[in-house]
């Protein structure tokens, strides 16, 4: 079965929006076997979309298209396909009761374009769009399936799993194939070093294929396979994810997907262990990525975001002589923010940071990315120093904030103990 | 000029690589005046490539083309150009001194496969790359002239930057064109309440079209113009960006693309105020997100993410009684927040929030989406009560971050004085 899927909108052919939703779609045929052949994007532009549904039909069996389902007048996807398919425009009903109930529940008025949303080329299936107010809908043009579904992502991502997926399985039948993918999630490594690390370990398996993915700050090894026995696949999949594990060792933080905070946390529970935070050149990040998990209330307690040199001095209790002596970005200093966040809170643990983002306030001894990390638990305190040259301010705080949880995950593991470490980067 | 994007391979057309060049040379281009129509993308597939480079051409004066110019023999495009222009391809000496420099000044040896890379279609323009080792090129096709990219990022847009943007330019001459964009950013009403609100103020100005755009949790009004008189052209934007400004009121936070962050940044530095946060529900995005602005040490001192109970009475000074009487979310407590938070900073202003960001957690009295902000300044106290039924987790601390924020950016204005808010919305 062969998928090409389309983009529209004036913001992304412009270039005013990167277009994500195509990356994950194809994924997600990928996954279940359907091969996308092509990706294609245009602007609202009545003729031109017309034109394209009907370029698209005779190469395609199945097409997805996202976005241009809006209640504005420059949401023209709807109108297109019925005049690619040479169909006219029906009022579901349902739909609309559906829409109607929907600004209800919000209480909201429903403006009158938002009837628009309710139409369809006739005789198409209408696809529920449970937390938004554009329903999707499929229409066969000259034999090719075309599902339309909005183009904002976690809309497209519900109605993609909830209502295309399992139409598409039902089409492709016993045939089904399967495209699995397994994603071991490092950081610490370049993507360069990972490459040479993992080099020649799909040699004996060469229905696997190995790629790197940059997802900052993380790398991604993932490997893929495609087959119709499931359990096979999976099987295969592991052994050679084993053998990227052991090349990687502790760069490697989940072999599932997981992120790092997901994966702190997991470990957090499993000790029955809460968490503070001292957060200076983070700015609340850590705190931000932490609770971005769900349940994250039963380990989280506090994190003091104490960017003024007061406030570390204030609510953490670190003394003043040893800003002074030592400097905000300091061992010293991030040693006595953990201790204090970790006493405040009563927590079982804590890490601290105090670094420089920039773009200013780098110094010849301490430059721009440079980052102090301070780890306080049951067993004593420990710091370490680290250096990251590269990216912007938002870069460095993401690179500095997922240092300080890698810090946290290898000491949860026993990876670090708090004196090696200590000794190896403490110079008091 | 008409321009269409292609981008090779099968990393992005298998969607495990999210292609943000296409979108990074559309921007390029439309800046420059030049309409892009079309995006597509196609797999790492000798015919395919061919019959796409066949199509476009007919279609587009320009075609800018990405990915599969490297070494291996996966990389297939200079021979798919060769081919759809009827050309053979020749050896270029320059460009294999070049190549051979490279490899030379990082002391790597030069594998045979990096030769390839020198050979172009015939009568081609050679584009030089002097970060990486593979040099693009420029081929015409009946009548298009399709300039070949390598697909890294940092070298495509040098190239583009340096060898493809100035042909373009001479190319289009005296009738130079440019494609302006102005962005006016709102937060508090949603796509179609701004929609209809705006409907029908460009009819005077029927060279301006507008577009709405959903940046979450942000809606922004776009106004695009084209034409080849770049000061007429900003002018009239300017006085369509008034109009619609004047219509959405307080709900517009920047018409210049400024974040709410740095919008609230700069209301603070013109005050000489400084801020301090305490967050319970956002649990430390606000932070973050002010934090990302650079120079925010200026104003932001400190924020107390104490999503413990214990935290906010121990950290934030606020009194257990309250807590205990009108629970953790409650306009008591999040006033309570707010002035704690404010004095041990020694702050000029803050904000607090608590709520129910979910999944769990919600009852009937306080549903998941329930936020309390309090916001505390030289004046005194005050709260409001908030809620956003839409979005998970994530989403919803994005909106509560986003709310706090813009009550802060209301007061620092004078649009909402603290007594007013005060009487609306607390009851005690």
């Amino acid at each position: 079965m062969k998928a090409e899927i389309l983009a529209t909108g004036d913001e992304i052919r412009s270039g005013a929006l990167v277009d994500s939703n195509s990356a994950y779609i194809a994924e997600a045929l990928e996954r279940e076997g359907i091969e996308v052949t092509r990706h294609l994007c245009v602007g609202d532009d009545l003729k031109t979309l017309v034109a394209v549904f009907g370029e698209i039909a005779p190469r395609a069996d199945v097409a997805l298209v996202t976005g241009g389902l809006g209640p504005t007048e420059d949401d023209l996807t709807t109108e297109a396909v019925a005049q690619a398919a040479g169909l006219d425009l029906v009022l579901d009903k349902n739909a609309l009761v559906t829409i109607e109930a929907f600004f209800k529940r919000l209480g909201r008025p429903m403006s009158r374009s938002n009837r628009k949303q309710a139409r369809f080329p006739r005789g198409s299936a209408v696809l529920p769009n449970p937390i938004g107010t554009a329903p999707g809908f499929k229409t066969i043009i000259n034999g090719c399936a075309f599902f339309c579904l909005p183009g904002v992502p976690r809309e497209m991502r519900k109605m993609l799993a909830d209502e295309v997926i399992p139409r598409l399985i039902s089409l492709t039948g016993d045939n089904r194939q399967f495209s699995l993918v397994r994603t071991l999630s490092t950081f610490g490594s370049t993507e360069s070093m990972i490459g040479e690390r993992v080099s020649g370990i799909t040699t004996d398996f060469p229905d696997i294929s190995l790629g790197l993915r940059a997802k900052f700050p993380e790398i991604q090894v993932r490997l893929y396979i495609r087959g119709n026995d499931e359990d096979q696949l999976n099987h295969r999949l592991g052994i050679v994810a084993e053998r990227v594990g052991a090349k990687l060792g502790n760069k490697v933080f989940s072999d599932d997907g997981r992120s790092m905070q997901a994966v702190v946390g997991d470990l957090l529970i499993k000790k029955d262990a809460t968490v503070a935070i001292a957060e200076s050149c983070t700015g609340g990040l850590i705190a931000h990525l932490l609770t971005n998990v769900p349940g994250s209330s039963n380990y989280f307690l506090f994190s003091g975001v104490t960017y003024a040199n007061d406030a570390k001095i204030e609510v953490l209790d670190v003394p003043p002589e040893t800003i002074e002596t030592h400097g905000a970005v300091s061992l010293q200093t991030v040693r006595r923010m953990a201790a204090g966040a970790r006493q405040i809170a009563n927590a079982t643990y804590s890490i601290a940071t105090s670094g420089i983002a920039g773009p200013d306030g780098g110094t010849d001894e301490k430059p721009v990315g440079t980052v102090c990390i301070g780890l306080a638990g049951p067993e004593g305190v420990t710091s370490k120093r680290l250096y990251f040259p590269y990216g912007n301010r938002t870069a460095k705080k993401k690179l500095f904030a997922m240092a300080a949880l890698d810090t946290l995950r290898r000491h949860l593991l026993g990876m670090e103990g708090l004196d090696i470490v200590m000794k190896k980067t403490i110079k008091e």
